[in-house]
């Protein structure tokens, strides 16, 4: 990690008191300063970003002194929606899509998606909540993304995209379309990424209705969380 | 899986006779296509690509007839160099790396690598393959990518590097750089990725002497594995 988020309930005026047994262990091995003197950086959730002087360090207790004054850096404009993949690559995409900036993270079944990956423990709020965490870490940032998750495709496309989506450039990735270029870039972005089967026509068209571009960005097929960062590279 | 690769050892004439049972409990499951008539994705390993029918299906041997006549995706004009990362993210950098066509890919240790991780089992020329192959079949492609592990920083930099690098864009990336533009950017390139916790002064200094510029892609700390393809979708 990057830096240690701390939480605001931790904070008492100008120090840190962190009794979380996870955190303290977290520190001692990540950042291998453990000792009274030393100086590690930090980020206050949904706050300002700095360093901190390690007071004092036990098994027990971390007790910091923070200077934090540099703000996180600017969200991407970018909502994500996306197919709900396996758990496993779920995981990754909450990290990845985290880290690089993108504060609103929707997920939905589509006809393509197992109905089993909505019965895996990692859709829990604390899991999901872990995972946040690990992407604000690694890219040096305080601001926590939402996340929500739909069950049903036809109801979140014709009731609830549409307002998620007003007033940004709607595109839809999917490998067979028309290549995106240069000229379809735009400042502020809502992205639908497939399944790992791809959207069946009939979704295409659904998200097309609703005033969806379909784009693709590669002639090769790639993973959900390599298509991610590719394809957030290339907006903007 | 998006296609069946196929060793040229296994055909003859039109008709592939695969017998390895990896093979044929992957058809089984992946493609969900495991009887006489269907017809499977396959690529024909360094060769073409198309379509297969499947003539003879049981638990020892899967007979395909060919028709194989589309050529494998461009390769993509970047040579890869990246401190080694740990086992699990080489495993990741090795699949994701070759599903985004990139066809030379060196790996060496610099100052933050840690030594053990070049005793990884992942290393083992096997290990490799195996990634390769998911890299490519995820990608539908057909051309092996080159893998090339150096234990030596100084050495490599100043004896191999240059002739590797001989001819293309030479781009060192670093979080805290100049940041890349479009203008930027080479129909060929020589990207060189940093480990975990970042290249040291001396090593920036080192790659700048062969003429390595050091350029920062986004204001966010991402993982190697993030950042490859954040980073390839910028260069091209």
């Amino acid at each position: 990690m990057n830096q240690l988020l701390i939480h605001p309930d931790e904070i008492e005026e100008n120090t840190a008191i962190i009794t979380s047994k996870a955190k303290i262990t977290h520190v001692k091995k990540c950042l291998k300063k453990y000792s009274s003197g030393s100086i590690i950086k930090v980020g206050i959730l949904n706050s300002a970003m700095g360093n901190a002087k390690v007071i004092k360090a036990d098994n027990s207790q971390l007790i910091l002194e923070l200077d934090c004054k540099t703000l996180p850096p600017e969200p991407l404009p970018l909502t994500l929606v996306a197919a709900l993949p396996r758990p496993k690559v779920f995981k990754k995409i909450i990290q990845y899509s985290t880290a690089l900036g993108i504060k609103k993270l929707f997920f939905v079944r589509t006809w393509k998606v197992e109905k089993s990956f909505f019965q895996s423990p990692e859709l829990l709020d604390q899991n999901i909540n872990n995972n946040l965490m690990l992407g604000l870490e690694q890219s040096r940032d305080t601001i926590i993304p939402k996340v929500q998750i739909y069950k049903l495709f036809k109801p979140f496309v014709e009731d609830i995209l549409p307002s998620i989506s007003d007033g940004s450039s709607k595109i839809t990735a999917h490998p067979y379309a028309q290549d995106f270029s240069i000229n379809d870039k735009s400042s502020n972005v809502t992205l639908f990424l497939g399944p790992e089967g791809g959207f069946t026509e009939y979704e295409i068209q659904m998200l097309e209705k609703i005033g969806f571009s379909t784009y693709s960005f590669t002639d090769r097929i790639l993973k959900i969380e390599t298509a991610l960062s590719y394809i957030t590279a290339k907006l903007f």
